[in-house]
Formats: C-alpha cells, structure tokens, sequence
C-alpha cells in the first residue's frame, strides 16, 4: 500500500473526532442530514460541527473554521459548495488533517469545467498529505462499539455485522443499506466511493484485506480502474472473503448513464465480465442478488458439496424447491432408505419421505427440528433447505427455535437454509444464529448454489502463467518492423513469420501473384488446396476464397476468379496476391484470437470457428496473461469441447496442442502491446497438432 | 361446457349461502380456521355451519346435517375426516345441492386405498349431479361486494381485484394470497383446485372466460390434463385476458416431489414448455415473478411498444435499470433533441437529459411529474419508468400523485411504471390509479418486456393448420402393415415409402446385400456416394458409415469395411443390408424429428443436425399439430436461422421446402397415432428443396 495511506485509511474507517464542514441545523439540507445522522449514530467520539455562522449545530458546539477546533480531527466531511472545497482541503491539510470525505458534488461528472475542479483538487489534496473520499459522494459509515459513525445521507443505520459495501453511486449505496436492515443483514462499513479522484476500489480492498473483520465484500461499480491491480487484490482477497459485485453499465444505454454520472470510462461487458470471474468475484446480476449472496455468504463459507435434502410443510412450495436447486446445478438426491424410515416414523401417514420431506400442513415445530437433525447428520446431505409456508398452526418464531437447536448440532459444513414464504418473512433471530434465510426457494437456492461455487474455486490451488519458449524479442522486432496496410493489419508474410516466432505452426502454404505460380504450387504440394486472396480482408464475403482445388488447371482457373470477385467487390488492389494452401479437411473449425478492450486490457477469444463463429457463438473470453486454470476452464467451457475429446466414437483431438497456442498467444500480446488485435480462424485441431488456415494480425 | 357444470361453478364463484361441514369453533383445527375466516370474511350470504355435536358455532346456529338446514346451499364445504366425505357429497347431492368443495386430504395423493377412495367419492358425486373442487385442497375465495367470502385456510383476504388465481397446491396458494395482499394487488378469486378430481383447470378457465371480469389469469400447475383442451381454451381466452403459469416439476427431483403431491402425472418439462408457449401462456420462472406479471398486467394491457424512457433521481439506479431493460428486449433510446432541451431548462444543471433521465438527488415531485408528463408524450416512447431512490427530502407520496396526475394526461397505450428502492416501498395508491411499481427495477423491465411480448403477441392474426396434399390413408396402410424390429423401428425399404407417401423427398438411394451390388449403385450414381449399415442403428457410433466414396471399387471395399466393423461392434444381425445414397455435400445439415411426450402428446423438433445435434444443441420444439405461426418460429428462433437466409454472401437456402417437411411430418403424426417417433437427420436444406440422408421411424 502506497505510504501515507493506511493512516488516512484508519481515519476513515475508525475516526475517534469526526468535523462536518458546513453541518447545519436544517435536515432538509445535504449538510443537515448528514449531520443529524452522525449526531443521531450515536457515535461515542467527538463531533465538531464547522459553521461561520453558528456558534452551535444541534446542541453541539460549532467552530468557524477547522483552525479553531480544540482538536485534529481524524476525519473530515466536506458538504460546501463544489467552489469552496478546494480551500477547507488546504485548510485541513495545514491543521494535519489526513482523511477528507468530500460528498460535494460539481466536479468530474458535469464536464470538462468539473474535470479541472477535481485535478486541482486532489492536486491540492496530494501537497498537504490528504487522502480524499469523493468527490460527488454520500458518506462513510463504519466504526465499531462506540466507535460506530453514520456520516452518510441514509437515515438507515443497519446493525453492525460482516457485510463491507462500497459503491460507486450513492443512491445504490443507501438502497442496499435500507434493503440491508430489512432483511436484518449487518453493515460494517459502508464507503461511497463517488468520482474515486483519489482513494480507488483497490485501495479500499487492499486496506479491508488488512484491516477488516468482513466476513463478505459488497461492490457496487460502474468503472474498474486499474483492472491489472484490481485483478490481483480482489484474487488474494477473495480466497479468504467473497467479494460479491454487481457492475452496472453492461449495455449501451447502461454506459450512457454511467457516462454522464461518475465520469466512468466503460468498456464492453464481456472484458469487465471475464475479468471479474478471474479475479474470482461473484458478478450479481442486481441488487436482490447481491444481498441473498450477502445473506448466505455471511452466515456460511465453507461447505461440504451440493447435495440438499427440503424439508417443508407444503408440497407445492417444496416442488418449487426441488426445481429451482437443480435449475441452479445443486443436486436433490433420494434419502437413504435408513433415514427415510426414521422420518416415516416420525411424521404422519400422509407425510412423503423421498426428498423433498413433505411433513405436510399439520407439521409441528418439534417435527421440523428433528427432521432437519435426521436429513442433515445424513453423510448424503450437505445442505438443509427448511422451508416454512403460511401455517395453520404451528408458529414461525417456534420453527426457528428449532432451526436454531438443529444449526448447533449439525456440522460446521452443513449449510442451514431457511425460506419463509409467510407474510412475516423470516424471523430476525435465524441470521444471528448462522441461519441464512430468504422469501422464495428460487433466491435461496440461486445464493446457495453460488456461495457452494466459491468455495469449490478458492479450495483449488491457483492457477499459474506458463512462460511457452519462444524468442519473446525476435517477436517484438517482427512486430516493430513490419510493413502494414493503412489500418495496422500486417501483411500475410509478416504474420507467418511471427506465428513462427511463436511457436505456432501454420498450414503449409505460399504467397503467388500468377496463375501460373499457383498451378505450381498446387503440383508442389499436391493432393487439394485452397487459394484465397493475400489481403487483410473479409474473404469470404467477397468471394476471395476458392476451396476443394486438386488440379493445377484448377489452380490457375481460381487465381483468375478471384481477380475478377475482388475488382467486381471494389477491391481492385487487393487483387495481386494470392494465397496458396494445403487445405485441411479433418479436425475441428476453431477460432482463437485476441482484441484489447479499453477497460481490461488483451482479451484472449478461443471458440468454434469458421465463417458462421457469430451464429454458432460458442466462444469463451479471459484476460491475458492466462494462467493454466484459465486456458483449461476456456476449452471445457465450449459447448463444443465434447467435439474435441473423442465424440461418439471419432478420435480425440489434440486439445493439448489448442491450449498451447492459447498459452502463446497469451504471452504474445501480454508482452508485446503493439498488438491491438489477433484473429487465427479457422484453426483446425488435429488428432495430432493444430493447423491454422487463416491468420490476421493488426497493430497499433 | 358440459352440461350442468355452469349452475355449480356459479355456486363456487358467487354463493349466497355457504355450508361448511365440520364446521368447530377450535381455529387450531383446519375447519375451525376456514369457519373463522369465512364468518370473519364478512360474507353477507348466509353461513351455515353443520355440525351435530354443536348448536351454534361461533354464535351462528349450526346444524347436525344438511338436510336440516333451513335453506339449501348453494356452496358446500367439506372438512370431516376422509372416510367421511362420501356420506357427505351424497347428502349434499339428495339435498339438491351442486357444488361440493372438499378440502379434506386422505385421496389419490396417498397411495391405491386413497385412489380408489377417490374414485368412489367421483362417482357418487356424479350420480347425484353434485360438481366438486377438490378433494385435498385449502379452498375457494371469491365473490364480489356483500357477496365476497373467504372460504380457505387463508388468514389474509386480499383486495377484491382483477387477478384471478387457480393453484394446485394449497401451500402455494396461501403464499400467493399473502404476497398479493403485502403488495396491493387485488384477487378476484382464487381456487385450491387440489386433486382435481372433478372440476379442472380447463373447466375453471372456460368459466372464467365467459363469466369472470378478470383482467389476469394465474395459475400454479404441476400437471396439464387434458393438453389439447388447454391449449384450445388457453389460446382463445389468453387474447384477451394474460394467463400467466407457474409450472412446477420441471426437474427430476421436483417430478419426484409432484407425484407424491397431488398424484399429478408429469412429463419432460420441453413438451410443457412448448405447449404453454403455443397457448399463449406467460410461463414465469418463480411465484415472485408471477405477481411481477400480475401487478403489471392489472394495471397495463395495451402498450405501443418497447421504447422505455427512464426517469430517476439517482444515477446509479438509472444505469442498472438501462442494463435490466436491454437485458430483456426493451429498447432505451437516446430523447428527442426538443424534449432534453424541454428538460435541460426545467432541472438542475447536473442533472443529465439522456435516457436515463437523471434529475439527480434534489429532484422535486414537482419535477418527477413534469418530467414523465414531456417524456411519456414524446412519440418515439412507448412507456416511462420512473425510479424513486431513498429521498432527501422529497416523499414518496407526493411523487406518487404526481404519477398518478401524469398518468391521467399520458396516452393509455403508454406504459408507466414505477419503481420504489425506497425501504417502504411504492405507495398503495399507484396500483389503484394503474401504475405498476416495483421494487426493483430489474423485476419491473422483466415483467415490462413479458407484458408487451403477451400484447405484441395477442395482436398477431392467430395461426392456421395448413393440410398438406398427400393421402393420408395410404401412409396410415403403410405404418400399420410394415415389418418392424423388436423395437419397433421400421425398414429402410418402408421408411422411403412412408416419406414418399407423404410427399417428402430422399435423396437418391438404393438397397444393397453385397459389395458386388454396392459396386453397380456407385457406377449407376455417378460422382460421391455414402454407403451405411441400413439396419435402425446409431451407425456412426459404431462405425456404420462411409463417407466420400467416388469409385465403384471404394463402394465394395466400404460395404466390406462396414460388415467387419458390425460385427465387431456385437452386430451380426445389421451387417446384411447397405444403403447406398448419393452423398450431399452442400446446403444446411439439419434435424427434423418427433417423440411423443406422455403429458402433451406428439413433439416436433427442427434444429441443427449431424452428429452432434446434442452439443450444438440449437433446436427449437413444438406440440403437433403445426400452424404456420409455429412453424415459422420454429424454424427463425434457431440459432443458425442465418445459415439458411443467405449467410455472409452465401446463396439462401430453400426454407419453404423445410417448412413443408415440417408441416407434413407434423400432419403425419397428428393423423397416425401408431408412429411413436420419427429422426431425420440429417436432412440437408439445399439451394433447391431439401434431401434427406438419412431417416429412421418408430411404431408403438
């Protein structure tokens, strides 16, 4: 961590004097608000209101400058007009003030005017030794015991516990405090990151790596900056604690938001997409999500498998149950007959004993904890689902009682799992007691399901980057002194070359400018060609690829006919060179390529190819440098890696051969950013090797 | 309808005098709690507990049978133990009574003794001409104005309102009511059909058709008796009133559940969802999103299109409800020039006149109302969302009625929707003026693009079944006196005939014993030709085809190769007959196939073929037989629809004439019974028709 920064970090999250610059007597005031609830937090250190207009703000002695304050304090909450922060971050700087939360807004997110406000800002924050929240923010809230401090705009203070949010819009921020409180899940501290012009998201997790108890990490983001370093934090981190996030702006109209609101630079989902799944983050798809991943996260990390044994009073509810566990890749397996035979005698004669445990409607509490003691001591089991409907009778208050006694004898790693689909929703104790619970199985078993995969990925060892032997600098000097056309693509020899360097070996082919020359190649190579046009162009759109040649005639016709295709295309120039291959008719059409997204950097693509790659869209996307375990999950994750393996019958293609391109590729572009862009399809994967029969590559 | 089935629905639907036998004053007992709830349910008909152990119950004189009630019910509800129940529905029969509500359990849903209980209790109810509901169900609740009751075991009567609710499971239903009411949405009724003894689900959803005012229809299924009856009411009711199911069971664990639970006989969940698909039923994923569809529903049936202009006081929100709404179909486009100018001049200078319109923290109800009033009449938006996040200042009430005042200045057919992220949630006065809220907008944008694809849907001219010309007699002669295998599977030598009789074109082949043969074949086809085992076997599993073979002396070698290959495979018995066929080598490899589902009856399937149908798993499934409408779908929501339309420069491919082999192989299944399952696959979809390389048929 960056020197200077923890000290600032430590003010932020455990301040013992808290100064609110501009605090006033008005709640309907930002500044008012904000105060009254700091006031009102009940936050056992010194507050120290800042008004020249007031000698008091609530009661509470006010200073007309942080100058006159008896105290230094350890944060700051600047809630002035956007024209006068710059001066109270000077000033507080020179009182030796290191932690300022600047909730104002005017800065970066209203335009180029707003953009030089917040560089002379943090510039004026980074002489004096400020370390800046904000701008454009909503507050902190955190502390623990006594310490416990609400400096935000939420009106909501939920309990303390293990759940750390930041967020990068306020208003998400105070949606999931209230959403928190209401399903009873403990906040430990919540920091709205706002325009992030100085402390980032990963100074953030680098600190609560540290220095937090969270037991989970909510992020809202609508930006990932530093992604390189985000990538490395949120891995180290999330093995220890999940981070769950939910990343806004995963479309164009999305990004127009996100455009005009925390000044984020957003990039395509599909980058943002693979880079959190490296990373090892849990991507929410909305804010409900986050917080039943929250919920269960909280309350359980380490788990046995996904085998889950229902228990309900109410068969449909429990059918719904069933369905949504296996929807979600969780298994509902029969009960062994020796525990169906302790349920039968315990349960009326009604009662189904298969799983789900329909105790039907008559069901009483004691029935409910035995139930769950027999299912969940079974080595079959490793997850209880208890599911509770409207009752006739029995109570829910008396339901979770039991859940409570049954959760203290069960095993560590034998999750406990309560839906009430009552009115009431679940009782509040259920959470304290390690008992996640939700309104409807389908949440339930999604958040289950998601936490089980956590836990199966940060059990594996860490993948590594391999380092292919090849001559890294001779790439770079083809690369670097290459000819290319207008746009960056490299001529067909330059490719080859490179490919070469790399170790990647390509079909064999030659580069002809005649009929003639093309009719000799087809000779010298024999058997059946393919001949298509030199140029970095789209093909096969334009009629510049002839396959299936296996005369020379045949040859020199082909040259001839693509002339005439790509002068009738408008292409006149692309019509002097030819390619002339031995074309490939066994293994599997793949592609493997390479784009770099302006957020995350060199995206490595590898999928079933040809030309129909959009319709098939059978592709899986990571971030260069890959690691073993990367490359590995890409190729098992097609719906086409069956194809690959020996399917009905064929012969096993040579996947290692495809993983070891990938591997190339990977460092290529992770060494050498010259290379905006890759594209090898089709590549063939042989039973022994790869063939690649068309390559582009395009430079910066 | 049936004749005499409309006077009792009348009597489940609005009775003026209600019997419930079994009726106690203990609410801890089942008849106990539905007596309080129908007395506390205010019911100005009269109530008439039966009960001969007592005179009065709750303070109304009860009665020791029905035949000694004064008057004659029209609504029997029955809670006495099961062995009970027959005496009962005859007594209610020989008193004239039509319509018996049987909630008691202990019938098919517990083994033979119960079904043959069950069976008994139907046939005294017909002999009498008694209609039931039930038996082993929570009840009825429905009526209007003095005539509402509450005749179940649920504590909580909602609102009287427009969605109506049939559920095969109590347990469900219950929680159904209770979340309706926690969120303002009105049942007109709600049904326990249970196990659907008598009375079934078409037979509500005919009643409702005509006599009902709903303006949604939910349902909870774990079974669909009577498909073809379903889809017939389902298609002609769902115009005009949405209908929107929850089916459960669709997994094997949740089949386990459902078959212990109401006897319920399920099937595949492809045949279910096609069938619901064809009905024009909303198939929600979960309860919760069934009441999303309700709430959006009741409130908005007519939308002119899918363009969402987004209206938020916070931007993050915004942003996520942009992401949910492209998520799901809907459109967010950019605003007119003229109306972010409108708005530029009415907010403040932060706020942000794209779409999403964010009008930032401060925004007033004043401005929420202005701001939905210029944006909703814009021309290119067909509905508005408006996201309220936890407020400052402003409360939620007065942007509600400033909703509520816009709402009755915008056009019906523009959609306005609100979404509340604030901790109570949307005022209950939206859903009164119309105005579906949310609390997500996630959940809003989906219920949103389901409502308008139900609308957009509805609107379509309904499909036609087209009859193809061919003898239908002549294919039934042919099916019922063919051989077969063991299996069922007919001879190569039948299957060309029955295509042939069905207008369906093969490609050219012939029927081979020995390499000789095999050998004239090639020389009499000229050019390629695939020779393959012509026994109804997974042929390439097992080495069964050759491919490619260009001379008559390969075609002798390949029929060789074949028979070693059978036998080697344990297959003696297939290595006597080859098929020799012209090979295909260019257009679309496809799939067309049928399988009867036991639930829905004969499945069509088209998709992408070859061998690897599994892994590229693009197929699209429909229940025979076809309209054009389906027929159409089918073929353009494949994945590879591209493929056949003229792909990247490639000539279009002939879909008419795969359309046409839809439509007779759909006819032939619909008319023959016998044919258990047809595999034609490949079937290459040519510049020019299709051909057929291979084709396999199965009798029952």
């Amino acid at each position: 961590m960056e020197k200077g920064l923890r000290p600032a970090l430590d003010g932020f999250s455990s301040p013992r004097a808290i100064a609110v610059v501009g605090a006033s007597s008005d709640p309907t005031t930002i500044a008012g608000l904000l105060f009254a609830n700091l006031v009102d937090s009940g936050f056992g250190g010194v507050v120290l209101p800042i008004n020249p207009h007031h000698t008091e703000v609530r009661g509470i002695r006010a200073y007309a400058d942080l100058a006159s304050c008896p105290t230094t304090p350890d944060l700051v909450v600047v809630c002035v007009p956007a024209d006068a922060v710059i001066d109270v971050v000077a000033q507080a700087g020179d009182f030796g003030v290191g932690a300022v939360c600047v909730i104002s807004a005017g800065f970066a997110e209203v335009g180029p005017q707003g953009a030089a406000r917040q560089a002379r800002l943090v510039a004026t924050a980074r002489e004096r030794g400020v370390r800046l929240v904000g701008p454009n923010c909503t507050g902190i809230l955190g502390g623990v015991g006594e310490g416990r401090f609400n400096a935000t705009f939420s009106r909501t203070l939920p309990a303390a516990g293990g759940a750390f949010l930041l967020s990068q819009s306020g208003a998400v921020g105070l949606a999931v405090l209230e959403a928190a409180d209401a399903r009873g899940l403990g906040i430990g501290a919540f920091v709205s990151i706002g325009n992030a012009a100085d402390v980032s998201t990963n100074d953030l997790l680098r600190y609560w790596e540290d220095e937090s108890a969270a037991d989970v990490i909510l992020l809202y983001l609508e930006s990932i900056p530093g992604p390189a370093s985000f990538l490395r934090v949120a891995q180290r981190l999330g093995r220890r604690v999940p981070i769950v996030a939910v990343k806004a702006g995963r479309t164009v109209a999305g990004r127009r938001g996100a455009a005009s609101h925390t000044a984020a630079l957003s990039g395509g989902d599909v980058g943002v997409d693979a880079l959190l799944h490296q990373a090892g983050v849990i991507r929410a798809g909305s804010i409900d999500e986050m917080l039943d991943l929250a919920t269960m996260l909280s309350c359980t990390r380490r788990y046995s498998g996904r085998r889950v044994a229902i228990v309900t009073n109410g068969g449909g509810p429990g059918i719904l149950a069933a369905d949504a566990c296996e929807a979600n890749g969780l298994e509902v397996p029969e009960l062994a007959a020796s525990t169906a035979a302790q349920l039968r005698a315990l349960l009326a004669p009604e009662a189904s004993v298969a799983n789900p445990v329909d105790m039907i409607a008559s069901a009483t509490a004691a029935q409910y904890g035995q139930v769950t003691r027999i299912v969940g001591a079974e080595s079959d089991v490793d997850a209880v689902m208890v599911l509770f409907n409207t009752p006739l009778i029995t109570r829910a208050v008396e339901v979770a009682d039991e859940m409570i006694a049954a959760r203290a004898v069960l095993a560590d790693d034998v999750a406990l799992v309560g839906v009430f689909m009552n009115r009431d929703g679940a009782p509040a104790t259920l959470h304290a007691a390690g008992i996640a619970s939700f309104t409807s199985p389908e949440n339930a078993s999604r958040a289950l399901a998601r936490a089980i995969a956590w836990d199966e990925r940060r059990r594996r060892p860490e993948g590594t980057i391999p380092r292919p032997a090849f001559d890294v600098a001779q790439a770079r000097r083809i690369v670097n002194t290459a000819a290319s056309t207008g746009e960056g693509w490299l001529d067909t020899v330059t490719v080859a070359a490179l490919l070469d360097a790399c170790g990647i070996a390509s079909v064999r082919s030659r580069l002809v400018s005649t009929p003639e020359e093309a009719e000799q190649a087809q000779i010298d190579f024999g058997g059946t060609v393919v001949i298509k046009a030199a140029a970095a162009i789209h093909k096969s759109d334009v009629g510049g690829v002839r396959t299936g040649i296996t005369t020379a005639l045949d040859a020199a016709a082909a040259v001839r006919a693509i002339r005439l295709a790509l002068v009738d295309a408008g292409l006149p120039d692309a019509a002097d060179k030819f390619l002339v291959q031995e074309q490939i008719s066994s293994g599997l059409e793949m592609i493997v390529g390479v784009n770099r997204d302006p957020l995350v950097g060199p995206l490595v693509v590898v999928g079933r190819g040809g030309t129909a790659v959009e319709v098939l869209n059978d592709v899986a996307v990571r971030v260069a440098p890959l690691t073993d375990h990367d490359v590995d999950e890409m190729v098992e994750t097609l719906r086409s890696y069956p194809l690959l393996t020996g399917y009905r019958g064929a012969a096993a293609l040579d996947v290692a051969a495809l993983r070891d391109v990938l591997h190339r590729i990977s460092t290529l572009v992770a060494e050498i950013p010259e290379i905006a862009e890759i594209d090898l399809n089709p590549i063939f994967v042989l039973e022994h090797g790869v063939a690649i029969a068309d390559a582009r590559i395009r430079r910066t």
